[in-house]
């Protein structure tokens, strides 16, 4: 681990960072200079204050994502501040790259306000052809990210929430083939009811998916809960509330766990009173709620986490450049239901029915055009509408 | 200017735009994905979290310089707003990366009231090594930047009008040696009273010169303005009331016209008026207030223009590029007026005794080695307080 860290300080530290910005044409004579800036560039100012939409053309708005965060929930780290966030904007921005090609530029906030940060947003969403949110807290992530896609013109996505959602639906989809089983059949069981939970919820019951129970750090979640994004999904019938304060008997007659939380919540009992072949995603950060083994132990038939380590490493990685790539390679406004759908199920369908089985429910990060596949998926949808 | 602005809407068409955003490592294997992004990335965050002053090593902070605008008063076009102004600050970007090999990302603001651009840019100033202000109008640009300088702790530098400050004294130096007249002995006529008029004005005034009178709009500024810019200056002895309405009556007994104002404001028979061998500045965008031929008619000794074609270009792209290299190289939290002194000094200097005429007061931006000379001297500032 001091290994990792001395590693990793001497990487960031190489170049200052991961991001530079840097200039597709060179300023050589003084020609160039007419053309990229004054007084030529200004018939490409006068064409945008005429048509906005030129813009697309003569800037590069329709190349570039804001990532955008306050840094109240950083991956693994809590609240630590948008500024100590900025690595983490930096490799998000450099993996839209690597995997997608995409261009990204980090905003930091300095507010944590929900008010402030949806204003700060519209204020400089103009040259964006959309907008990435990340590592924003629940509740407030939620409200965030609804607000702004009705108060602005370009997509609005928040992958904590929605990248975790459809990486979990795919990595399902292919699970419940190898266990015969349906989403309209399963009980699911959910730890963890922040950003990735609540969205998880939802796109699973967007996925047919009739019985999902959940627990917090509270416990299991009861009609009377004080999250209000619980109430939502009890409300949008989402979720069923739990009639036990004890975590284990939710897990009586489940098939699927689904761990979206804290390190080390669950243990081998509770696997042993799931149904027959039970699935089980442990996905919290950096350590999953059951390891591997433990889980085995208890009976699990297929076992996915988000470690790079694992033969079922359900990571958003695999999600958000192909999904990104959709949103800015076509005139797409919104991120839709049906776009995470088709997110999820393009990504299930990369690994092919002979390649699928108990250690293979997803490809590898680093499987060749995976991104594209999705994106096309994405695009697909608009003209379904 | 069909041709130009063919010419210019291809150029920006050809990649969307000028500036993009890269990154330095690439990421082939797992063991990149752990430095770059989770686990590794964690490190980087954590060192920032306990330490913000490491951000500059491990993050693109130190090399990251936002250019902000909100468009209400682009060169020569006037307020366009903020979107259809960035192909302008996307050119502002490339000419910081080509001439001083600096980064920039521009930051376009919805809103154009003083109150609310403050707060954005507080909100998103986090990530950044500087601020630079691009094109936002007077009188605002000036409480703007005096109150984002005090909140910041970055410098805050706004082009419009410093650069071209600094640009004008340093051109003046080297016209003053021509003439045998010096700082404090020559009188002014500044025509224009905006952002430009305003810190040439207060530059100037620190280089000892202690007669400006000035014209706006409303012609020579007279104790009982309504322009608080003016009021400014007559409160801290920059400028002297004008006790005539008569523009011509102005120009009589004077050394040097200042022109940050608009096309054909002036005509010969003022430079007739003026002293034996008179300095004229005419730096209107794109025309200037008196054209070179009928200054030469009307007696100028030493003419200068923003306009490329002029022998004796007076543009702030001779400044701004070295300048924001100071201050991205140093340890410094603000702009002092003795950067601004030691800018134009050396911008001066880069001319040599032996290359100095008339028709040579300024270099070409194109010489190797200014950026350097005017960075140099303003770090050299900082070991001087």
């Amino acid at each position: 681990m001091n290994d990792l860290r001395k590693k990793a300080l001497a990487y960031h530290k190489k170049h200052q960072g991961k991001l530079y910005v840097g200039t597709h044409q060179s300023i050589d004579t003084r020609e160039d200079m007419t053309l990229a800036y004054t007084p030529g560039v200004a018939h490409a100012c006068k064409a945008i204050e005429t048509d906005p939409e030129t813009a697309e053309a003569y800037t590069f708005k329709k190349r570039m994502i804001a990532i955008v965060t306050d840094g109240s929930a950083v991956l693994g780290l809590g609240n630590i501040g948008s500024l100590a966030a900025l690595p983490v904007m930096e490799g998000k921005s450099a993996l839209l790259q690597r995997f997608a090609g995409l261009e990204a530029f980090p905003i930091c906030l300095k507010s944590q306000d929900e008010a402030t940060i949806i204003k700060t947003i519209e204020e400089i969403a103009a040259p964006f052809g959309a907008i990435m949110l990340e590592d924003i807290a629940a509740p407030k992530c939620v409200s965030i990210e609804k607000t702004l896609q009705e108060k602005l013109p370009v997509p609005v996505f928040h992958d904590d929430q929605h990248g975790t959602a459809i990486v979990v639906c795919a990595a399902l989809i292919n699970a419940l083939k190898l266990t015969d089983k349906t989403f309209e059949d399963i009980h699911v069981v959910l730890s963890g009811t922040g950003a990735a939970g609540h969205a998880t919820a939802l796109l699973l019951q967007a996925f047919g998916v009739k019985h999902i129970q959940a627990i917090n750090k509270n416990g299991p979640v009861k009609e009377d809960t004080d999250d209000p994004l619980c109430t939502n999904l009890f409300e949008a019938k989402t979720l069923k509330p739990a009639e036990t304060d004890a975590r284990i008997d939710l897990f009586d007659g489940t098939d699927v766990f689904i761990g979206v939380s804290a390190p080390d919540t669950i243990d081998e009992s509770m696997i042993r009173k799931m149904n027959d072949r039970p699935i089980v995603f442990a996905m919290a950060n950096p350590d999953p709620e059951i390891n591997r083994e433990t889980a085995f132990a208890g009976g699990a038939y297929i076992y996915g986490s988000g470690r790079s380590d694992d033969p079922n490493q359900i990571n958003n990685c695999l999600v958000f450049p192909g999904l990104m790539s959709g949103l800015m390679r076509s005139p797409a406004k919104t991120v839709t239901t049906a776009m995470k759908k088709a997110a999820a199920k393009a990504l299930a369908s990369t690994v092919a029915d002979h390649e699928r089985s108990v250690n293979h429910i997803l490809p590898s990060i680093f499987e060749k055009g995976i991104p594209d596949i999705i994106a096309d998926a994405v695009i697909k949808t608009l003209n379904e509408r």
